[in-house]
Order: C-alpha cells, then structure tokens, then sequence
C-alpha cells in the first residue's frame, strides 16, 4: 500500500476539495491509502456527508493548526509545529507516510519539505516542476517560482530533476530538454543562461535539444521536435506560467463577450478543459528526499484527486530512488 | 503632411503586403506620404498590379541592397549603407521624412536606429514596446526584447518613455505603470526589480501602480485597478511575447481539433482576430530622436497599414518633443 498524505486544511475549498478528491482517488487507485491530516472534528463532519464512502483506506491523522494562505512561510513553520503541513510532511520523515500533497500556502509547503524532508546529495536546490497543458502531452517547466534567482549550475540540476520526472512519471523515454531563452543560437540571452547553455551541452544524461524560444514552449514540437523539459530560472517561469493561467481566462471572457453560446457545447468545453491546470495535478517538488507535491490554492477536487495518482506514481515508480542514483554519481560531465 | 518611409523589402511578405498596406493607409490617413524605400524595379513592378492607385502620395526612394532575415545585424547595417533600412533611416536623420517603419531584420532596425537617429539626451537606453492585445485596450510591455540585462535605473527609463506613448499615442491621460514581477509585496523578486520597485516608488511623473504578477498583465484590471504600462527587461518581455503569440495557436489547434466548424462564425473569427498581433500596429522603438517602428517579420497588409497609422499619429502627437522634454529634466526624482 502507498501511503499519500493529504493537507485536509489547505487551500481555498478544503476540507471539502480535499475530502471529495480524496474519495474520488481512492475509487481509481485500488493500491492507495489517503491520510487526512488536519482537524479531526472538520474532517469528520466533512467524510459524514459522504455516509457511504468506504473508511478502509482512509486515515485521518490530528494536526491542530492551521498555516494561512497570506502568512509568512518561514515563520508559519516554525512557529506551527502542528499544523497540517507541518505534521503531514513529519509523517513521512519518520516512515509512517511516502508522499505529501497540499493545495496550502505554497511557500510553507516548500519550506517544510525542504527542513523536514531534506535535499537529496548532489542536489544544489530543489525545484517545482510545473505542468504545462499543450495541445498534445503536457510540459514541464522548472523552476515555477521557488528559486528566483538561479546559477547556470542550478540550472542544469533543474534539467537532470526534470528529465528523471518526465521518465519515471510521464513516461518520455527519451525526454527532451530546452533552455528557455530569446533565441535558438549559441551566445543568446544573459550571463546566465549564456553559461547554462554551454554546460548543458557538455552533461551527460540528459538530452539537451539547445535554447529555446517563448513560443516553443507550447508547440509540442519546436525546430528540433517537441519538448519535454523546459528550464528556467524560477522568476520566468513564474511569470510565463500565472501568465499562461491568465490567458485561458482572456480567451474565455472573448468568447462569452463574442459568441457565448458556442460554451454549451461540450466539444468547445473539452478546448477549455485542455487548457484546465486541474486535469495535471499539481506541480511536484523535485529533489527533496521524499514526496511533496503542490497544488494551486484554487484546487477543486478533480486537481486533488490527480495530485495523490500523480503522488501515487511518483513512489511507485521509484523516482526519488532514481533521483539519488542520477545525483549520486556527482555532477555527471560529458562522459 | 506627414512622410513615413516605409522598408518595402524587409519581412516575409515583402513587397506584396508592404505596397498593399501603403495603398490601405494612405486611403485612410489624407495627411501621410509614404516613401517606399528599396530597389526601384520591385516596387514599381508591385506597384504596377494596383493601376488604379493614386500615386500622387507616394513617393519611390532608390536602395539597391537587402539587409536578410538571418544576417548579424551590426554587420549587416555596416556593411550595407545602400540597404532599405539604413536608406530610409537616413532619409529621416537628414530631415527629409518624419518617421520609419520595417518588417525586416529586428536587430538590424534596432542597431540602425540607435545609430542613425541616436537618443534623446538623459535616455540611458531605447526599449522597444510592444503592444499585447487584451479583452479590452492593449497593454504595452517593455522592453520586448531589445535591451536583454537592464539595471534598475534603466527599467525606471522604460516607465517614463512608455508612460509618454501611452498618453500621446493610445491616449490614456493617466497611464497606470506595473512593474513585472512574482508577487505583488514589496521585497519580491530577483535584485533588480527589488531596486526598481523601491525607484520607481519615488519617481515623479508617472503613476506606478507597484508590483504586478504574470497573471496581471491581460487582467485588464489588477488589484490595484487595470495597467496601461508593464516594466520588464527584454529577456523576460521577450520571452512572454513570444509564449503569447503560441497560445493563440494553440487554441486554434485546439479549436481545430474539436469544434472546426464553429471558425466558420463571423463572432469566433473575431475572437481570434482580438488576439492577432497584426491590429496593433507594431513596436515602436523609443528614446530615440525620431520615429521607429518594427514589425513582425510575418506582417500582412493590416499589420503594415496599421504600423503606418501609429507612425504618423507618433508624429502628429509630438511624441518625440515630449519624450525629449521628460527627460531633459534630469532623472525626475519625486517632487
């Protein structure tokens, strides 16, 4: 059984998001144990609306406190040993869990999986790995916004964590990887990702495909074939990423304004619900020692319910084992 | 009257969309000539399958050389003194035209700009603006790619030189300035835009709005109401625009794929038009001492008439005098 820790209090629909993602995972993942960490009373009255839903694979593990959307991160931590992200992520510190998932304050979750879960060796910093929707498989993009200021050598780690994440979880065998940057030849961009560049193409391990451009990011397929792993510094990838969630909204407010009735049809819905962060299940932090998976504050229970499948095969499939194989053996120049 | 010299051999289309576009402007603005630079023998052999054009304001300036696509754009506008590009910018430095617009080599435009027109005295770099289609009023970020690392002092420059075309050109009497940013609070972001947050807090003459997010930027209205400027360095401003223009595409594919028929509606089509680039009329480069404007390589003859229009109201406005008379006070530290 795979254990999956769940911050019953984060997030702006918890607990009840939480509860129902949590019931609608356990129904697809026969192998899966939910662990509803929080206060137990909002939990209870919570799993009572639900009087039929089957109790055996579901745990609920007291934790008092609860870290606010707006509070400092840091602090909150220290500050709330028995919060729910405090407490979830101490679960699997001390092997009574093998992932977390909260759709809480993200920078909480972030610090807590650092202090608690620890960086794997050989790993300068850990990353969130951002889902992007195209119109084919999703993208990765790291880092979404937890480093904002990154060396080159930073850089490359995001590429070794996101090529080992698109193998193990999204199946790519052979991922690609591009450095985002304002053009596609040699000596383009800043000092930093002038550097990156260069060391990326010398690592082995991955495969580097070579700078790419803003608009690469979605075409599935750019001068060199599709992508899989685009990396950046995490004050880019912040602003492309709220940027893209924006633009789902613009088209949205187009089309209600020009021809509203076009969003009764369920096949122009489905464009949309392409377009839905939710269907990706948040975005895992990479290269802690363990699992710790973030989801958007705005979290309904369809993005809950993919978080703890997308946590599920992040231990099923060995990931973090993996990670601490590639890292091990150092910073893995050119063979 | 006002003379726009128009680059009749750079961009995609070219000289089709350049001479198409001409013709369409001219139809539209009684005051404007257009000088169509390039080599004679193409543009009246375009000019020959419009019979029924007057001719009476346009006016054909002789340029033997093409600056291509791909070239080194320094190089190429060294090398080429008899190019489009460097002919019809010099036209404007000897006073014999008012402004100038290409769908040519960006960098080329860029470097013979800086070069031929140089910069208004106090202007510590020109920044390319680039218009970003909203549900509403265009936005203008800069820089859009021109100016890769900027220091604090020159993101403060951007917010002045876009806050004058805002009130001239798209005439916001009170153009509201966000700087792009990962979070709204003071304190956020990589060490650059924590200076220039804290500068342009203190600068007199525009109304700086504060931090913005990625999300802000198509909000039309953010917290703190809707935002007329958006202050980011070209890595950043280049990166977003380029992912902007693949959403379109993407949804379009995705369209496509699930509900072809619904782009045979007049009101859809509009949905789509509202995102395309092409109405907005091209990136004018400022802080230089007179009239530039860059379009997309792939300009059709829309984005070319409408390149043209925003041209001669540059002009008409006196933009330039009042870019000159902004920063010839100095560095406008608050009152």
């Amino acid at each position: 059984m795979i254990r999956v820790a769940l911050d019953a209090m984060g997030g702006d629909h918890a607990p009840q998001a939480e509860v129902e993602g949590a019931l609608a995972a356990l129904a697809l993942l026969p192998n899966v144990v939910v662990q509803l960490v929080g206060q137990v009373q909002v939990i209870e009255s919570e799993l009572a609306r639900h009087p039929g839903a089957d109790r055996s694979r579901i745990e609920v593990v007291a934790a008092t406190e609860v870290i606010g959307m707006a509070e400092q991160p840091l602090a909150a931590v220290r500050k709330k040993p028995d919060s729910s992200v405090v407490v979830g992520l101490a679960l699997q510190k001390e092997g009574k869990s093998d992932a977390f998932v909260s759709a809480g304050n993200t920078g909480a979750v972030l610090a807590a999986s650092t202090i608690l879960l620890g960086i794997h060796p050989g790993v300068d910093r850990a990353t969130v790995a951002t889902p992007f929707p195209t119109a084919d498989l999703p993208v990765m993009v790291l880092d979404g916004g937890a480093n904002v200021d990154c060396s080159a050598k930073e850089l490359v780690g995001f590429a070794r964590l996101g090529s080992v994440y698109a193998r193990d979880v999204l199946g790519r065998n052979r991922p690609l990887v591009g450095l985002l940057n304002i053009g596609e030849e040699d000596g383009k961009g800043n000092a930093i990702t002038r550097q990156a560049h260069k060391l990326l193409k010398q690592v082995a391990g991955i495969n580097y495909i070579g700078n790419i451009e803003g608009r690469d990011i979605l075409a599935g397929h750019s001068k060199h074939g599709h992508v899989d792993v685009v990396v950046t510094d995490g004050f880019v990838g912040n602003i492309v990423l709220k940027f893209y969630e924006s633009v789902a909204r613009l088209i949205l407010r187009l089309v209600k304004r020009n021809a509203p009735d076009i969003l009764e049809r369920t096949d122009v819905q489905e464009v949309f619900r392409v377009l839905d962060y939710a269907e990706y299940g948040g975005a895992p932090l990479l290269g802690v020692r363990g699992v710790s998976i973030i989801c958007h504050g705005s979290s309904g229970s369809t993005a809950i319910k993919n978080a703890l499948r997308v946590a599920a095969q992040m231990v099923e499939t060995g990931l973090n084992q993996h990670i601490a194989a590639e890292f091990a053996a150092g910073d893995a120049p050119a063979a």
